[in-house]
């Protein structure tokens, strides 16, 4: 897969790109990252990226010229290299809310490109280049650059062989739909507090039951919105009743 | 504010905390951002932070230990400084869903912890030193470090002092309930694209009006879920009525 992202502050994902599971893609080579500062393609004389709002209003805005130029120019490379335009993507707070199944589909893409805004905003003519726009949430930041961040590494942990272990991806919460049960390791007893009894009595069935159930209760008491009655298994139906019991008030 | 952060990953955080607003903040002196590295805590020889689940699974486990003694020593010197046991964080799929308002409780907090998560998950034991669970939303990260950064950014900015423009932050998505109206730099016609007239026209009354409909519209058209109609004005509501006639299929 190849990410372009166009920011005026490419220093910001050297760490986070370069750490961790990125770093690694980037290693094995299923991963070419390349940051392109559109700042390098403004045609004014003092390189200024933004300007004032026409009719008015608080801050500066993104100019439409030095974001064209510089995609036409990653699209140029990317071209040049056999890629397809792919998936041009803004951040912004009217855009469709990132989640996993939006992940899952950015994954199969063989090219994305980020727009990191910045500033108060940019010129709409802008969004006449971009195939999406995304919204993390309801929350305000101050550039496009960690909603990116964000979004590439829900989106790269999900390339084949990025995760060492090829069991762990499909494990995770909004994989199964449920939120996983509370997970302990050593020691079985730390400062007073005890790992529960049946994952250390050794009996499988006992602790693949008891993982069920706690899934289930962790999802029924903080996500139920996330519980699809008609997607369990006997068993689940089963420990879902005796969850809803136990945690009567 | 005082953040302590405390992450396998400190490089991750050189580059987003360097630039842009979180480092005039720091520079400023409004912010001191500490991060520690809880590898430097472990009592084992090898430095190991994770071990193998309890009762079998994919991934390894954070330990208790390391995050336990690593949190001990940042409240001590917090202490030191005279400030609050303060808020304790940390991202978990079944946590609250970060908002603007979470960030504008967190933004009135002196000190806050993020405990940044990697691997397939943590001992739930370390849930014992939480205060506060967020998720940014419903997909999988490969680590904690990246919506750290989010929150953080999102809870700085709204600072006093912090953002330059004092009336940046209350014009924001999300700050007023509507989402902003398209914005407009120069030039006025850019390759052939050209701004609303209204917006050169000079008529102060109607770009205001201009502004006030187009945030209606765009709110009512991509998020209608965020119009509280009993908040509008008598000149909101006459706009939203227009808006809902102009978009009739």
């Amino acid at each position: 897969m190849k990410i372009d992202i166009l920011s005026l502050f490419p220093d910001m994902f050297a760490g986070p790109l370069g750490d961790s599971i990125l770093g690694k893609a980037k290693d094995k080579g299923l991963l070419d990252i390349n940051i392109t500062n559109f700042r390098d393609y403004t045609t004014n004389k003092h390189n200024n990226v933004d300007d004032y709002p026409f009719g008015g209003g608080a801050g500066m805005l993104l100019q439409a010229q030095p974001i064209f130029d510089a995609l036409k120019h990653t699209q140029d490379v990317a071209a040049d290299e056999g890629l397809p335009k792919g998936k041009i993507i803004l951040m912004d707070p009217a855009g469709k809310t990132f989640d996993q199944h939006e992940a899952e589909k950015l994954s199969k893409e063989e090219h994305l490109t980020f727009i990191c805004g910045h500033y108060e905003g940019y010129d709409e003519r802008i969004k006449t280049l971009v195939t999406d726009e995304y919204s993390l949430g309801d929350f305000v930041l101050t550039g496009g650059e960690l909603p990116a961040m964000v979004m590439i590494d829900s989106t790269v942990r999900l390339l084949p062989e990025v995760l060492g272990n090829s069991s762990s991806a499909p494990g995770d919460s909004f994989s199964t739909g449920l939120l996983e049960y509370p997970q302990y390791t050593r020691p079985a007893d730390f400062r007073g507090m005890k790992v529960p009894e049946v994952l250390t009595s050794g009996n499988h069935q006992k602790i693949a039951e008891w993982k069920q159930k706690e899934s289930l209760r962790k999802t029924f008491l903080r996500r139920p919105d996330l519980i699809n009655y008609d997607n369990l298994t006997a068993l689940q139906k089963k420990l879902l009743a005796e969850v809803k019991i136990e945690e009567e008030p």
